[in-house]
């Protein structure tokens, strides 16, 4: 097609640099030139199923299914988190995805990945962009920064004059993945609305010049409304004109109002005892049912001028239960703005469901000077999250009665989704809360699987980085205890009645055989410690062994 | 005795403010007064042997001797990390510590740790000082910082015009802990001497006030030459004039420079693929014959302007051996400044061996202007550790296939000195280095214990943490790699030969068995993956098994 026919309105109006207009073209031109080979290093942008390109790697996945290219084009594939499941599921299914870093969602992908099919490896969102541009992908090339990555497929909503880019509800790694890029294809968006002025971004720079970031309060900013490019580099500019890809959300459960309930009374003590300002400090909660009833909580509760310093992910929740291709930030999380309790929200993504987009293009005016986006490398940065003294909220796959957590791996060898950046933030957060429902259940037991373990079968976070522990039963708070005074309290609080027992067992049988070789600090019977894990694993399919 | 008595002439030139004389007193004479009381949270300065309080304690322990005070007069004992192990071991036999945080070596009190005789837990040091003042050891108390220690030992080599404390050889968490303190007992040393000027001291801020800490380069200062306190809460002024506790440094050993040359050479290689400029960047090191032999061949090698940014300890190697109560900064760092290959280090302890401070306080002139010793919290800051690209160098336990590693449990269950700032540096510095033997002996097999395990039977720091491990065998860099993948390189580059075997045995197994069930990402068999473990700790004395 010709450069005049796909110079619509729309783009017109969003492309403020009209040098850019000869590169116009289209998803399906764009492949047919050839441009896209095997094996190459391919970045996208998008963080949490919004902000990802949406024309070209459908356009990509009709051509492999057309050409009977399964299996023979195939890409590493960057992108800052996950991107929308139907895409990556579909790429997976076609074997368009030989490397997959630093986090995913969807079926087809997992499927693939704990095949190993797909070399895949999860990794601190905080940490991701600058290994990327410091070369750590691509150990063989030498030098920082340009061309690490073959090709770079980004949504824009706008473009400045400069050339600037302008990301959509997104930033994640975009920057960094723009910087990395070889040839970069630009989706300009004109379904989306023009998300300008809503983006503060930084570019990761490099030791032993490094700067210290100056935010000191979550509505700082420190850097620019656009993405820099070079805009030499853009080989294509395509108009794309598809909604994000998120989903409804789901009615709160009767657990995690219980959970939730727990949390926000433990809060209101905090503040009771000094250790907490009557406005908290700013919140980092993750996504899934029990965020959003403490979210649903907050925008009705006590707290006022509430501030949050947030990723967006965290999926486990849907994952482990049903709704696994979920992503949303709860649209409670509008409540919560039009309740005014929360007064300033700083993120690197919004991902609302369908309905909740809507509302929130309704309420832009009220909104668009109460929250900003930045690059994850900010979001998630360990410097800031520890200055803030944020308080975060994250779900785990199970936790153990010492205190260490896996967010990953179901019984140590299936992988979900990826760290993301859970551990970024329950390290460096001054209050680090893990939050789960006490049991899953399995196909024979409705309480078949107890979340509180003696040793988690993978280890993502250690008891060295945890304060809190919830369930619907209660909540454990191990600041300052020793390894077998945590297990007493996990177990008592947060433990499962059926599973209780059954736990505590468990820790006077390994107390008293570690006593007896004088290694009992934290007490742990390597011959039996996963016994509940190969029950639920094996015909009985639940963790309720009958002895240890 | 009387203050005119007490009141000698070195200690008048150290105590520049005179206003104190009156508090003079003698360690026996305090303790006569009634003022330790049994249940009380105690606090000394000190790190890692240096630095601590060396009147008191050892007259409380003769005054619990004489009045068969054992487990009657219990201290909860919080200091920045070790103190002298003759001292805590002493105060461990007599029953005179109930709990200690956040570090510690010696026998007998790792004795009663193991026997849960002593609640300890060990914590990230950079945390530790914040947690404190924060009230998270003092649960029960409300708000922040004041009386949270209802006495603390600090030793000091001067007192200033204004009250304020010159320290020692060692910063660690004396600021936080003098903050937190109810009375005050201040030890001048008048044997060593004047460290004033050495010293770079910030005090613990809260947040919502909490500031961008502004250290760009090593040798930034941004604190005060002294820690600031309140001279209403000094309690007593004592002279001592006892040296640290140090020991001589042992020969180096022919794996401790394989292991050194294999690292060395790493770096060599990182800075041709331009990943690191010629001066490296700057450089943590553990303590032990590996750290030696790593600083001896810097002090000889290739590059120039090197800049050390590291916090002191790291004993686990000398532990893991035998010299269990051995810290020391390799005195090699003597001969890596006075080659002038290193132009500045910054830490929080120098501990030489007492040979090593002879020639240190020889050399005073020359490197008083490239050293600065910072409190824990700046040393071990994630901020500046990040902002830095520090290239980080420790010694686990073990680590395991996929990379994650175990820095404190001997078979998962046997404490030895905690965790200290291994994962503060090892998450958040640029390039993470973790070094060890391939083997350790047993007293039935000369390589009885392998380092390199299917899964660590405690876990420290993730496969999310590291990048790079070694051992005399050989170098892994996983950066960029799957699990699998990493597994089949740490497997080739770093086991001994005789387990290299038995480790591929073991993936080859894993991956077969968890690939029918789908769940392959990071194969592991939960009913045998501590069959190495299990061993070694039975009949046979090794973890040369059979088979799987």
């Amino acid at each position: 097609m010709t450069v005049s026919t796909l110079l619509t309105e729309a783009l017109k109006a969003r492309v403020r640099r009209p040098s850019l207009y000869p590169k116009l073209t289209t998803a399906k031109d764009l492949i047919a030139s050839g441009i896209f080979k095997n094996g190459m290093r391919m970045g996208w942008s998008g963080f949490t199923g919004v902000g990802y390109p949406k024309e070209t790697p459908v356009a990509l996945a009709d051509y492999v299914e057309k050409n009977n290219l399964q299996d023979k084009l195939q890409f590493d594939l960057f992108v800052g988190a996950s991107t929308s499941p139907l895409v990556e599921d579909r790429w997976a299914k076609l074997g368009m995805i030989k490397r997959r870093y630093p986090y995913q969602t969807g079926k087809e992908i997992q499927k693939k990945i704990n095949r190993n099919e797909i070399a895949f490896a999860d990794k601190h969102l905080s940490e991701f962009p600058l290994d990327l541009v410091s070369g750590y992908y691509t150990l063989e090339k030498k030098g920082n920064v340009m061309e690490k990555l073959d090709i770079v497929l980004v949504e824009a909503t706008a473009i400045t004059e400069e050339g600037h880019i302008i990301p959509g509800a997104s930033v994640g790694a975009t920057p960094e993945i723009v910087q990395s890029a070889s040839k970069l294809v630009v989706e300009v968006n004109t379904f989306l609305p023009n998300f300008e002025g809503l983006h503060d971004i930084t570019l990761s720079r490099f030791a032993p010049y490094k700067f210290p970031n100056l935010i000191q309060r979550v509505d700082d900013r420190v850097g620019t409304p656009y993405i820099p490019i070079d805009d030499d580099r853009i080989v294509a500019l395509i108009e794309s004109r598809h909604p994000d890809n998120t989903a409804e959300s789901e009615p709160q459960d009767q657990t995690s109002h219980r959970i939730a309930d727990n949390i926000l009374e433990f809060l209101a003590h905090e503040v009771t005892m000094d250790r907490l300002p009557n406005s908290l400090l700013p919140l980092q909660s993750g996504v899934g049912n029990i965020a959003n009833a403490i979210i649903g909580g907050l925008a009705d509760g006590p707290f006022n001028n509430v501030e949050v310093w947030t990723e967006v992910i965290q999926v486990l929740v849907d994952q482990l239960t049903k709704h696994y291709d979920i992503f949303l930030l709860s649209d409670t999380f509008l409540d919560f703005w039009e309740h005014h309790k929360l007064s300033f929200a700083s993120a690197t993504s919004v991902a609302f469901s369908p309905h909740g987009f809507k509302r929130f293009y309704d309420m832009w005016d009220d909104l668009k000077d109460r929250l900003v986006l930045r690059s994850q490398s900010v979001s998630n940065s360990p410097e800031v999250i520890r200055r803030l003294g944020v308080i975060a909220m994250n779900t785990p796959v199970e936790f153990d009665i010492y205190g260490h957590a896996n967010s990953t791996h179901v019984c140590g060898t299936r992988m979900l989704n990826g760290l993301g950046g859970s551990a970024d933030f329950l390290r460096n957060s001054k209050l680090s809360i893990m939050h789960t429902p006490s049991t899953r259940h399995t196909k024979k037991d409705p309480i078949g699987i107890s979340c509180v373990v003696p040793m988690c079968s993978h280890i993502d976070h250690t008891e060295h980085d945890l304060d809190v522990y919830v369930t619907e039963q209660g909540l454990a708070d191990i600041r300052g205890l020793s390894p077998i005074e945590r297990a007493r309290v996990i177990i008592d609080k947060c433990a499962h009645p059926d599973y209780r027992p059954i736990l505590k067992d468990y820790l006077d049988f390994a107390e008293r055989k570690c006593l007896e070789i004088g290694a009992a600090h934290e007490p742990q019977l390597l011959d039996r410690v996963f016994k509940m894990h190969l029950n639920v694993m094996g015909e009985e399919n639940t963790m309720r062994i009958k002895g240890w």
